[in-house]
């Protein structure tokens, strides 16, 4: 099986995905938000793209979690910052949720066979998936605004790494060549190695330095997030 | 000044570009070829997208270059091996050439304030230049079908990284951060570091390791490309 690393939104159009699984991956931080709802008990999760449909989604009464650039938008309960669903009010609940880049990944991703959520909480758990599934993967990075970021290269590095160890998974795409690279200079210490990131940088202005150090700790989530229609559920 | 890389054409429009200097890479092997032609004496270069351009400039009774996918398109003489410029038959010639990323991307850069041409083979030329110019720079690297590559990259890295020892240039862009990583880990080796790359070995299957191995000597030839109107000419 065939491992590539897409690193944005814009450039998925250029891999070839119908019979592949894509791993959606927004570290900072929605697709860590996701895993951690799923692990604190929220039933579904509705991604959505636009702050129209969040309105929508409002009126019609459900919990909605909209953030753009690192804020939740005025009006809405939840942004993307993980701590927002460590909460009771949660559990059980169906909440849909728009963000700058991870809800852009998943919506450009609908045309795969599958399409799951990864983050470093439930590194274990995508990994032990993609083995079961023996299928080619993309690992589809959210980055920022369509432009390359470090932390979601780093998760592919680093998944793509503990397949690549199976020998039943292998790549001939530059990308994942460098992503691994990069994960294997990182492993040791993602959060310093991510201090110069523009990421982290943005989230430290604004005093995020706990959710950083959260979505950089690893297996903390063991459940993997599957889109199932237009609702995510909990796979397993 | 601050330096920033763009891992692609079509990531071009996301940059912010025009009061910027554009260095357009592609190191396997238009840029490179380039860069040879004027040490050799070529007196100016059309850089064109298209192949019908191609047809029309031969028409019109220039030399033309022309490539897709590594080899020369029938019926032209030269393609994007730098061996086909070392002869006395370009010197003093106008050349018009089209390759399937290279010249896609100098197309692509177009609007910047200054385009310049960056290959492995005068890369202190091309940090002499900037260092004088005292401006911000994009590296834009022609990738291959508009998908990330590492050879452009580890150029970028490498030329990011001169200028940052200087104090003078910065960067706050993570695909910068990324490329100065790579470079650092490849550069005692760059032939074998990039042994698994998609286009070491795309050429491989060429039987052009002899050209791979000549574009990533450094400083072959201190010539520095650049864009002026249609023509690139020989900046210094």
């Amino acid at each position: 099986m065939n491992i590539e690393v897409c690193f944005s939104p814009q450039s998925y159009p250029l891999f070839d995905n119908k019979n592949t699984i894509v791993v959606v991956i927004d570290i900072l931080r929605a697709s860590s938000a996701i895993t951690t709802a799923f692990f604190n008990g929220v039933s579904k999760m509705i991604p959505i793209a636009s702050l129209e449909e969040a309105y929508q989604y409002k009126k019609d009464g459900f919990i909605v979690a909209a953030e753009r650039d690192g804020i939740i938008i005025d009006g809405f309960e939840l942004g993307n910052s993980p701590f927002g669903y460590m909460n009771k009010k949660v559990f059980g609940k169906i909440i849909a949720i728009t963000t700058t880049n991870g809800t852009q990944a998943i919506e450009a991703s609908k045309t795969a066979s599958k399409v799951i959520i990864g983050s470093f909480l439930n590194l274990n758990t995508v990994i032990e998936f993609l083995n079961k599934e023996q299928k080619d993967v993309l690992f589809l990075c959210s980055g920022w605004k369509n432009k390359f970021n470090l932390e979601d290269t780093l998760f592919a590095g680093a998944a793509a790494q503990a397949l690549m160890n199976n020998f039943e998974f292998k790549t001939s795409c530059d990308s994942t060549i460098a992503a691994v690279e990069l994960y294997n200079l990182a492993k040791d210490d993602l959060f310093s190695f991510l201090e110069n990131s523009s990421h982290r940088k943005r989230l430290s202005n604004l005093e995020l330095d706990r959710d950083i150090k959260y979505c950089l700790t690893l297996n903390q989530c063991p459940v993997l997030p599957i889109l199932d229609g237009k609702f995510l559920i909990k796979g397993f």
